[in-house]
């Protein structure tokens, strides 16, 4: 059988997890979409760093119409960052009957409206589980297996970064820049790291999780969203008084008939379920009319938990192509 | 255009549940599953019953074939609870072409293979989320988003009824017997205790998820399993003091390249993500060689929870009839 052939736009350090998880677990991911998976071209300029894993130099290129126009190619990976040119490349793709897969909550939550109209313009499976907590399938459970809910609430720690810092301030007594600090060196934070601790990394996850949960496109910047930059060790050793944990939440909820949603540092009595969220990993919690309290807990980045993502949603497309060529008599 | 149509077996606790949300949520899940769906017939004795909902009583029948042979029926929900005759009607609405949804866990786990394999047979689908842990979705999870990932270890608390005595015995200082009534008092043990106290109901489930996680099917026979109704306030009291909670434990693991799996109490330390889900809730927790540590959490049974897993499978069911027709022309 004809194996579905990807094109990988980056190989920097997700792209490089995706690369790896694919050689790592091969037999299972194709055991699960039942086809092989090959992996035949990549958009990168560095072709010689060590990646510590062997990448053929002739999947190599630097024109990215040898992927969003080739012929063979059925899904293309973009995992550039950025919302430009990332977001280009993905409507140009779709406009050449790609599927695509992306990992990036910036471009997503952008052009959320232009890329599923795009997308659903040209037939084609546009999928960004990873865009929204990384490893932890979020978005797969709220489209599929709990969509005969209606939810009154999301609330979620959707950034790893700030909810390690305020978990180190916490629990070692840490001030702000102390607890960033820590978090720069375990690699859990950027060098600049603005998008994370000003909220706006969350602010981008909560418009995707609002668009698939209530159905409503509202762009980041008009999200209310105040960081954890500002957060004091006083503040910190007040909310432990009051038996609480300060959390930088993403919440979205339906009051009075109104959708209202902020990103902000929020005071969590210690027996909710968020509460015990530590660390870099992420949780998201939900109140179903039919499922009641829901929650859904894991890492929400980093290269493998990212490449989980991505290719469990390459799977799910690569299925779905199966069929299809099934039902085209094997074409 | 034409409404996917559904037969119920069963109009019980579950089947009321299932009933009830179709009704209330019908805008959303119409809207998810792209296609009207109603509930044309339903097998079931008790015809006069209040159930605080209105049914057509035209719709009851007292034979089962007018469901399972009928031209116009597409899905059959089982929800009559019991292996058979539950199992007998699923294998014969799958050989009269019907896709079948399931709540039923002794059925599953007891015929998985038999059930599995007339599905294929038959090209129908077979669906059974709300078998393992009701209202979380599990069982989607590890078979779709989760599915680049290998699993090296499987743990659950995936009985309510269980896990709200062992967190009475726990807060309350109740002895086993006092936790059991009270669990009765409040609805969530049953008379006849038996198969929830004594692990059974955890077994049946942990061969589900044995099932669809490792790809070998254990009868829940043979899964080595000890109950929690020897569980002294004693023992509580030492794991309190150990820093520990008790957990009645469905876990699944390799070792040493081979599968090992039991059903027991077991002492977890309080910081482990398990050890905070009391009462009547049930998680998952796993480890994913690339998405790492994981859970989910939410109740596990009940009518409305159920029943969201229920109609979360059957609007999966819809949209691949929906597709179907489609391709066909619209027929």
């Amino acid at each position: 059988m004809k194996p579905v052939k990807i094109g990988l736009l980056g190989l920097g350090n997700i792209g490089t997890g995706t690369y790896k998880l694919l050689e790592m677990n091969r037999r299972q991911i194709e055991s699960a979409a039942g086809v092989h998976i090959s992996i035949d071209k990549i958009l990168e300029k560095d072709v010689k760093k060590d990646r510590g894993v062997f990448v053929d130099s002739a999947k190599f290129t630097q024109n990215p119409n040898d992927i969003l126009k080739d012929q063979d190619t059925d899904i293309v990976i973009e995992l550039l960052g950025g919302i430009e040119p990332a977001t280009d490349y993905m409507l140009e793709a779709m406009k050449n009957k790609k599927h695509v897969v992306t990992a990036n909550k910036a471009a997503v939550a952008a052009s959320y409206d232009k890329l599923g109209r795009c997308a659903s313009e040209n037939s084609a499976i546009f999928r960004f589980e990873a865009s929204a907590c990384g490893g932890v399938p979020i978005l797969n459970a709220i489209t599929t297996a709990l969509s005969a809910n209606e939810f009154l609430e999301v609330l979620g720690i959707v950034n790893g970064t700030t909810n390690y810092i305020l978990t180190q301030m916490e629990e070692s007594g840490l001030d702000y820049e102390d607890a960033l600090k820590s978090a720069q060196e375990k690699g859990f934070a950027e060098a600049d790291p603005k998008a994370d601790v000003e909220g706006i990394d969350s602010a981008n996850k909560l418009t995707i999780l609002i668009a698939l949960r209530f159905g409503k496109y509202v762009k980041p910047r008009d999200i209310p969203t105040i960081g954890i930059n500002k957060i004091t060790k006083l503040q910190i050793e007040e909310a432990r008084a009051q038996g609480c944990k300060m959390k930088l939440l993403a919440s979205a909820k339906i009051q009075d008939d109104e959708l209202e949603y902020s990103v902000k540092p929020v005071l969590l009595k210690n027996n909710h379920p968020l509460a015990g969220v530590s660390n870099e990993f992420n949780a998201i919690f939900l109140h179903g009319n039919a499922a009641g309290d829901l929650m859904f807990y894991g890492k929400g980045a980093g290269p493998l938990p990212t490449a989980s993502a991505v290719l469990g949603d390459v799977i799910e497309i690569a299925k779905a192509i199966n069929l299809r060529r099934n039902q085209n008599g094997g074409k």
